[in-house]
């Protein structure tokens, strides 16, 4: 546990979330406040912008602009899908990181992202414990999956279940303005946890949410699956909304989107997909109208429906980041740890990033209802506190208003 | 000009919308505080429930429900897409729905839809005139389409519009996160009218918006498209975000989307749509990645992102067709008459149903920019202000708080 005076980088890498950069803006306010921080530096394109030198001075930005990456999604610095190699194969890489933290004297290094990310962090963590180099390095988690191991929850999920239940409720309503049957498919991310589809129950308390929710975590059936929406939408007078997850799979582990059933009775082409997959099937066996719905990339990018809650937990991560660091901190990841559910609380800590990288948190299977189609109040209990508050985003024009960062050197 | 006394009917039809309901309330609103008005019936899925007698007493409902039917999207009390016969050809219906009419004293008919619609409402006025049977019957606007004449915009248009330009904008942000090549398509409704596709524009001033936008308006050409494109991506670094109407035609008049390119160099299949065929087209013909993002029914039904202006202004234009057809107008349809865009106001009147039933109002040539990619300041200067206002939809437990009628007879 060392104290350590020098510089900081900060970057950002994977997929985004509607609330990534509100962590960007806890790190940015909080490493601009600590005396021991001498310069803090926004990286472009993640571990790639160390690589290739390329960062910005965030003590020349405005501090308004960067209260304003609190309500603007995906990542304001850029991201990166790039492995480190075990640098006991090849250190090339490592090499030319540590010159450049020499060159501008980082002490600090804070890498925001998911377990993939953790990774990245973590093998720059082992290798100044192998060099001896004097750097800090703390992860910052995002993802809207969830499936970080030892936190409560993740930045960025949230957010994202906010908005999924939302647009469930809207579809719900939507499918129940004519009186003739019709199936709903909505199709919802995540390969292999079901957080993001599972956020579907959520809507369920309002009496317009999902009848059926199919999650990676349950092996998947498709007469099971026909017998599940006929006799859901026997019982709501034709109609069934189903919620799915991308990710759904056989029993024998393979996905059900890669199923080679692309061409219909008729010669005609259809669209591989979970959601266009399974509208054909419920067509072509159960002879109801059916619609599918991808949610797409709005689940990722949507903070005109950021919950509150998250942008405020996701800022303090952040935060918490550089306070762990300066205080001594290294190899460690921000975690949330859960308190209560009623009142919701929680505490900031830290894991080990070896606890986290490359790892994954699916559903535990007892908070699925025992037909496979459904959430217990295990999980709304805990989910519903992540969802609440609207945001405090600001507008311009009657549209969201993001932060512009000047990106100078 | 008659000032009747008796009962009144309000349906919707038609395609839902955010707001739709905004009107709805409107109607119930003015209708129950009139003195003229003995009972207010809310039939059920439009002029099939009133020829199947099928409608709820509206005094019986809680006020405070009406109140939020406001912020709950899709029609509250069902729709239907049914076409009256001609009743010099057949005249069935029109014998059952006035028999209807006289058997419930029904003095006042409300009908609240787009083109479709505003034609059953005509045809009702027509034969209460033949018939001389005292009803005064009013049209109320509704459609995203936006494509209803002698108005100068539509109830509904403003939310989906606000819901697209925002869209775009955090698609946009999500765009630039790596440093790769993409073209994003983000196909929009709107089969014969830009109105939908050129709110994409509105996100531009923001900085993060749409390079290229096409319209059903203008005809379609593959090799431009292409050039097009590439030389937005040449400018902006590799990357090139596109808003597409689904309506979108060659100079023969064939829709794109019917293009019968279903099968790949490999042999792949690939479902329809306009967003898959030009995504298709660049994938093949520029070489570089592209995903295509289908906005889909959200952009009718998501009443969490309405415009509190579209909201104000759909509830009054309910609560206007009640008091003109009070006063003694029939075969008219509420209408908003623009006086000014700064600072923006409108004035509510009514138009002849004749001059609206079965017409259409696509965007002025002259509003869209010489490339026929963009538009001009005319049509921003004319949409900005309907999509000013954040709803201030009710929220329980951190999502929609919507309507729940008790629909009793």
């Amino acid at each position: 546990m060392k104290n350590l005076i020098g510089s900081c980088m900060f970057a950002q890498s994977g997929g985004p979330t509607a609330v990534i950069n509100a962590s960007c803006a806890g790190v940015f306010t909080e490493a601009l406040k600590q005396k021991n921080i001498t310069s803090v530096y926004g990286v472009i394109h993640g571990i790639k912008g160390v690589l290739n030198e390329d960062f910005c001075d965030i003590g020349k930005e405005d501090l308004k602009e960067i209260e304003f990456l609190k309500y603007t999604p995906a990542a304001a610095l850029g991201s990166v899908r790039y492995k480190l190699n075990d640098f006991n194969i090849c250190d090339n890489d490592y090499k030319k990181i540590f010159e450049v933290f020499k060159k501008y004297d980082v002490r600090y290094f804070f890498y925001n992202g998911g377990n993939d990310s953790m990774d990245t962090c973590q093998k720059i963590y082992e290798y100044s414990k192998k060099t001896g180099y004097e750097i800090n390095v703390i992860g910052v988690p995002k993802t809207i999956d969830n499936d970080l191991t030892s936190t409560d929850h993740c930045p960025g999920y949230g957010s994202a279940a906010k908005f999924i239940a939302t647009a469930v409720m809207e579809i719900n309503r939507d499918a129940y303005i004519y009186d003739s049957p019709l199936v709903v498919i909505i199709e919802i991310m995540g390969r292999n946890a079901g957080w993001l589809t599972a956020s579907a129950a959520l809507s369920n308390i309002s009496g317009c949410g999902a009848d059926l929710i199919y999650l990676p975590e349950i092996p998947f059936d498709n007469g099971k699956f026909l017998y599940d929406v006929r006799s859901a939408a026997d019982r709501n007078g034709g109609k069934c909304i189903v919620a799915v997850s991308e990710g759904i799979k056989y029993p024998d582990g393979s996905y059900v989107s890669d199923q080679k059933y692309l061409t219909d009775v008729f010669g005609h082409c259809q669209l591989g997909g979970v959601g266009n997959f399974l509208k054909r099937l419920i067509i072509e066996n159960l002879g109801v109208k059916c619609k599918s719905v991808e949610l797409n990339i709005l689940q990722r990018c949507a903070s005109h429906i950021a919950s509150q809650t998250d942008i405020e937990e996701s800022f303090e991560a952040g935060k918490q980041a550089v306070i762990s660091a300066v205080s001594g901190e290294t190899g460690k990841m921000v975690v949330y740890k859960r308190k209560s559910n009623f009142p919701y609380d929680i505490d900031y800590a830290t894991s080990d990033l070896s606890e986290v990288a490359n790892k994954e948190k699916t559903i535990p299977l007892s908070w699925i209802t025992c037909n496979g189609t459904n959430l217990s109040h295990e999980f709304t209990d805990y989910a519903f506190p992540l969802i609440q508050g609207e945001t405090k985003q600001p507008k311009e024009n009657g549209l969201p208003r993001f932060s512009k960062l000047k990106f100078l050197k």
